[in-house]
């Protein structure tokens, strides 16, 4: 019989292991049971924290490091990766312009800005790949994406003709957009972005209302940068003829793809395709006999958008559609829910009554366990 | 394609459901991920506590009942059970001699004695059953079997030509075995003892040294059961040429197989596969494509005469060689243990970190959730 055709694409289990650590527990796992198995390990992320660590764990090699400027423009140096043929760079938008990176100091909603992550941008098109991935968790600004133009040689200038200053407070007096100094290949390239909420660019559901809190805005300064986004909107729909306040996963990160579509052409995509086109996880699916993934948690979320969905939707589309498992720390999806997704089962490497602080100690053993248990059952299914 | 034969075949989960229960759940979530499926309920045993419940459940219809005593002599009322076919009759012997009809007085191990089941087992053999199987758990006496023989109308005699009274102390008395009353049939039918353990008759590891306390011998009574134990042996080696004292198992439920070996020529079997002969599972592998067991805990003991491990047996014996899963409250054997026994597959029916309590009040829904897992990944594996 042929051998066994196992690709193993897990997620990272938040607070426990890595993407790339459970890719090898459930590795191991599987080849105990199926010694002559072809394994591929493909550790996954869904976009937000802890994409650029999958990515670099499977296209090898270091992360390329660029010196920059963090949210509230202070000196600081950023990480970016690129694959191995040297046509895709991956950014996180959280590792230049994160909240994470401004934290020692009060919060500065009306000023932080996307501008670091602008320069990450730029030096990925000076290293001359052909598309840019970009990843949206964790933004300090609400900036709708003029940072990032501004860091790639965009100017935003006001009445006077003079640059408005970065942050979104900025956005309020911006009058023209003058792109004579854009990179001259920003709009070659193609441009994803991991967009994984489906907010608008404003209003009640917009990116300054509903996150702009979480950023620091106090007393009306959610509402006064509502008003700079719909301007910069409207500004931007002048300039480029494309509307944006109203696409959905516009209000992300801020309003980034807001600036990042209109002028660049951007697409939005669910996080864990762009991950899986990333890491070649559809190629990998096309002889495949099983799929195995995981995450900490599977829930109603983990079929909407996040890892365990977009494999699922991709193991669906591949010609021999492979049975997807998901093993978890925990399942709380119930069982129909799961299959109507398009996951034949999900198991919880919970081995019985089990406290939360033991079960993640044994988060690596048991999923060796699992995976040999799913590995072997499914060879012996096959006949 | 061929619908999915799947065979159901659990034990009870101790503390919270019945086999029968555990069978309904698991066979409810199989249907639900195969709606077509050929599903077979075989609620098992592992000829302890439960075993009579389970045949009930498997053959249908209601116990037989019979007026008899008590370990200790008390009228009492016992249920026994008879197959469809009135081929088969099934007696546990703690239904008339346990030690739950007796916990009302103070322990009289010397004095306890197997007579009630023998009144059931000649009920059984009036009613012309070919085949009597005992399942011996939970015996309150230590009397080698001889109240059972006693039960069928064997008299054993003292030096003086008289009845030995029951119980243990007795047999240290016995010079004799009148054999000329005992049941026409009794020597003529097939006997089946589901024996769990495998402790001799006599000596350190003997019935009296080491199941004597927990049935109340004190002060020197264990030791002096287990000197009667040793005459009996003898008479019953020179009565019936058969040598009974160091054989394994001959230990259990306080001797009993001795007596019935010597005897009857009674066979000691694995209960579970005793159990497992008389739903029919051998017949029912024959074409199957799975097999779902579970238990409370699957630990060593599962794969050492217990329902799984009869189960894995049976299966791979099957000419379509079947993958068994095992579903369970607590998954506590390595994996490649459980895969080295023939158990293709164990699951928790734990989603995650959880209390047992919360647990076992959530056992059926949890073994339908992961019974339809492990069915859709099944067919889905069959391609």
């Amino acid at each position: 019989m042929e051998p066994l055709h196992i690709v193993v694409c897990p997620d990272s289990f938040k607070g426990s292991l890595s993407a790339s650590e459970v890719a090898s527990a459930i590795a191991e796992g599987a080849r105990d049971a199926a010694p002559g198995a072809v394994v591929t390990r493909l550790p996954m992320a869904d976009g937000g924290e802890g994409t650029l660590d999958a990515l670099l764990a499977v296209w090898g090699g270091a992360a390329h490091v660029t010196e920059t400027v963090d949210a509230i423009g202070r000196p600081t140096s950023a990480r970016w990766a690129m694959s191995p043929d040297g046509r895709t760079a991956v950014v996180e938008l959280a590792e230049a312009s994160g909240l994470p990176g401004v934290s020692d100091v009060p919060l500065q909603p009306l000023h932080a800005s996307t501008r670091g992550t602008g320069d990450l941008a730029r030096a990925a098109l000076d290293a001359g790949v052909t598309e840019l991935l970009v990843c949206l968790g964790g933004s300090a600004s609400t900036d709708g994406g003029a940072g990032i133009l501004t860091g790639l040689g965009a100017r935003l200038l006001d009445t006077d003709g003079n640059q408005v200053p970065d942050g979104g407070e900025g956005l309020a007096s911006v009058a023209s957009l003058d792109l004579a100094g854009l990179h001259p290949r920003a709009r070659e390239v193609r441009w994803r972005l991991a967009v994984d909420v489906t907010n608008p660019l404003v209003g009640e559901h917009g990116a300054a209302q509903v996150f702009g809190p979480q950023k620091g805005a106090r007393d009306g300064e959610a509402e006064f940068l509502d008003g700079a986004l719909r301007h910069w909107a409207d500004l931007l729909e002048r300039e480029t003829g494309t509307a944006v306040a109203e696409v959905p996963g516009a209000g992300a990160a801020g309003g980034v793809p807001a600036g990042l579509i209109a002028v660049l052409g951007a697409e939005a995509t669910p996080g864990a395709v762009l991950v899986a086109d990333a890491v070649g996880l559809p190629a990998a699916l096309e002889d495949a006999d099983l799929v195995i993934t995981g995450e900490g948690s599977f829930d109603s979320q983990s079929v909407n958008g996040k890892v365990a969905d977009g494999v699922a939707r991709l193991a669906a589309a591949s010609p021999t559609r492979p049975p997807v498992v998901v093993l978890a720390g925990q399942v709380l999806l119930p069982e129909a829910q799961a299959r109507a997704a398009g996951i034949a089962a999900a198991f919880s490497i919970a081995p019985g009554p089990v406290e939360l602080d033991d079960l993640i100690s044994r988060t690596a053993p048991r999923l060796r366990d699992l995976a040999a248990a799913v590995t072997s059952l499914v060879g012996a299914s096959r006949g």
